[in-house]
């Protein structure tokens, strides 16, 4: 498995002389896919093929088999079938070309747009309820209910449950969350495309604060309300 | 089925001196848990159990079952089994009591909100991706890949692939979205508990715009810039 | 000054045997809207006036004059002309009547809420500016500038740069937010009002946020990235 | 006044050959910072300065004087002291150099991502007074109080009371707000440096929405609410 970026490009450097006309490479990373379009561009003036295969599943996929989102011609995808069906959850799910270079990746990076405001409707929801001190829900037992015939039942749940089933209190967990590049692309493509994502972007945003300890902002609005209204700052450590 | 709010008020009022002592009331609708509390303490007085259950599986419920979160006393929840196993998925899955009187409806409430969420997740990607003319994506191909193995797999992502055939342009549909009271209650309850929950709240603040057809906020931001920068109002009609 | 909440209903018990018809009382606290709705109508039908005047101006409204708006019958409003014109910044200007009981406070709630959001708006710049190491800006020196003819002049500014003159470092703040009710009744009533009011009410929940030491939806998060892609959890401590 | 983007470029390659070493070109229009560090770079290798003013006030600047936020060497924004000290509201106020080349810039990007947050908050405010008919508010008025004493007056509150005298219904202003590229360089810019600025970000986001009349997503949750709820969709047109 090749990193995203910079090493793609030396990767398709090295591997360009031992190619011939008609060979194929395959990102199957989680590559921008602005790059996508530039090296599929590159190869492409050599004969060479370049297809994007946007890949989900986690470390789950080995067992469970991958979604997978090609782009690139559809030839040279179809000459990837045999791949594909056995990556796959099944030879004919989870797979498709979905259109030319570059959109398996742009299908991909949305993907994770979604995944992040799924998780975030989730962990929104659970903190609502683990602050519910009087109710004192079990919150793993909640999540086993709605894994079966609720709304919001979901591979992502299926997840929670098993998670809170090792470790109810999230003990030892610190709340910071990291976010890769993908979540951020989404933000930025939606912006540039005029579409108002609200809850894909404060999902980023979230992100981002979790792993603020200092926040500028917050100690700005503290010393405000205390030069207009006199209100008390609380100290610091 | 009786619509939540007074109706309910009013069938408790005509059902009590039929009832006696230790007979049980179940709330199956998408009641206020506060009003749930309410009642089950009038009931209480009465010697009259009062169980919530939280329903979800909207039409599907009756082939599919329900996944149903009951809050009550443990005896009385105990006395519905036949009732929940038989409504339920499976017998042992997709109900169970959650808690006290108001508990169930309470957590069902947390459930549509983070129902808002994920909907308005998907909503947005989708968005996204019916905006990049340049992929043609097609977006049924998109949701139908991402079923099998992916991240974002759900039930509801099941319910869009198949919208999405019936009607791949989601032609003569108004882009107004309703809400019930579920989401409002979430986002007000998260509030009263010092819950952040961004992307619910937002997700109950784009179904109210969907419905605005005027809208004032934007009408001002128009006028306030014609003031100060000279920008040319866009005329109404 | 009486605290806004029990202690005016207490209050108002007491001066009723005190006070005969057309004797006015006046609430300028920052009372809930819907609190001095159900104070006039009781001390209406006692031939007594109550009359509530939303009043800004914080600590500097003694020196500055206080920004006053009034709600209750005309003529028991312009009674109080003679202490209005004294309090405000200048006889004619800074106060006035806008509408019946309960408005004053109302509208004195929507300008805090207001306030919430231009306040988070500034945080929100100087903290990206701080941020902003290789330009190494001198952000009392920039307040100043935007003082003097910029489109976000403003008086809160003229704090935030007196603010940043005495610390500009904010050192030995914390980075904690506290909040009054009057953000949070914004923020529901725009809601009743199916009013999409996403700024005002992400400024609250940003102050919530800022006083969350151990954020129950963040550890969800990183539990479930864990979860399926096997993205290490930071440890707590 | 030459509009930001290329033609920028054409015109600094037609100065080059007319310029000698020492000279000094000013840009003051809304550049993105980033062009500008580009364009600085280019011109130091030909000893000519490249001097950056961000200018803030609008079509009111010529009459009350603009701000300036000056970006370059020290010594280069010192010769345009006669120039600056003209244009600013005073000699010695609303302009300063804040830093190297391109922080004018930049500066001025982030004044206008506060510009756009405080303004939504302000819009959002009287639209929650408008849809209070209740009160029956005068928004004029309401807006004038607000001008002397309150903690939320400021410029653009004035130029708000302004627009609102004319035009009290805001008669004939489609609800459709535009946005100039600055908004949106700041939102990135926030993304980029890890600083989540929730209240720009979402200012940004209602003017993408204001302009959308055929939103995707919204069309998407309706056919989702029918799906699982049987919720009727309403029919376009």
């Amino acid at each position: 498995m090749i990193p995203a970026g910079a090493p793609i490009d030396m990767t398709i450097k090295r591997l360009i002389p031992l190619l011939t006309e008609g060979d194929t490479i395959v990102d199957g990373g989680n590559s921008n896919y602005k790059d996508t379009l530039r090296r599929a561009a590159l190869l492409k003036d050599k004969g060479i093929n370049y297809i994007d295969v946007g890949t989900s599943g986690g470390i789950w996929g080995l067992t469970e088999g991958y979604s997978m989102m090609a782009g690139g011609e559809s030839d040279a995808v179809e000459q990837l079938r045999p791949v594909l069906e056995t990556l796959a959850p099944a030879p004919d799910l989870g797979w498709g070309r979905v259109g030319p270079s570059g959109s398996g990746h742009f299908v991909k990076m949305v993907h994770n747009g979604i995944e992040y405001g799924m998780m975030q409707a989730y962990a929104e929801g659970f903190a609502i309820m683990d602050k519910k001190d009087e109710f004192n829900l079990d919150l793993h037992r909640v999540a086993e209910i709605w894994r079966y015939g609720s709304v919001v039942r979901s591979w992502l749940l299926d997840l929670i449950s098993e998670a809170l089933a090792e470790n109810p209190g999230l003990e030892g967990i610190a709340p910071f969350v990291e976010d890769s590049g993908e979540g951020r692309w989404t933000v930025t493509e939606a912006i540039d495309l005029n579409v108002a994502a609200p809850v894909i972007t404060m999902s980023l945003l979230r992100r981002l604060l979790s792993r603020e300890e200092e926040d500028y902002s917050d100690k700005l609005l503290a010393a405000m309300r205390n030069k207009f209204g006199g209100h008390k700052i609380k100290k610091e450590g």
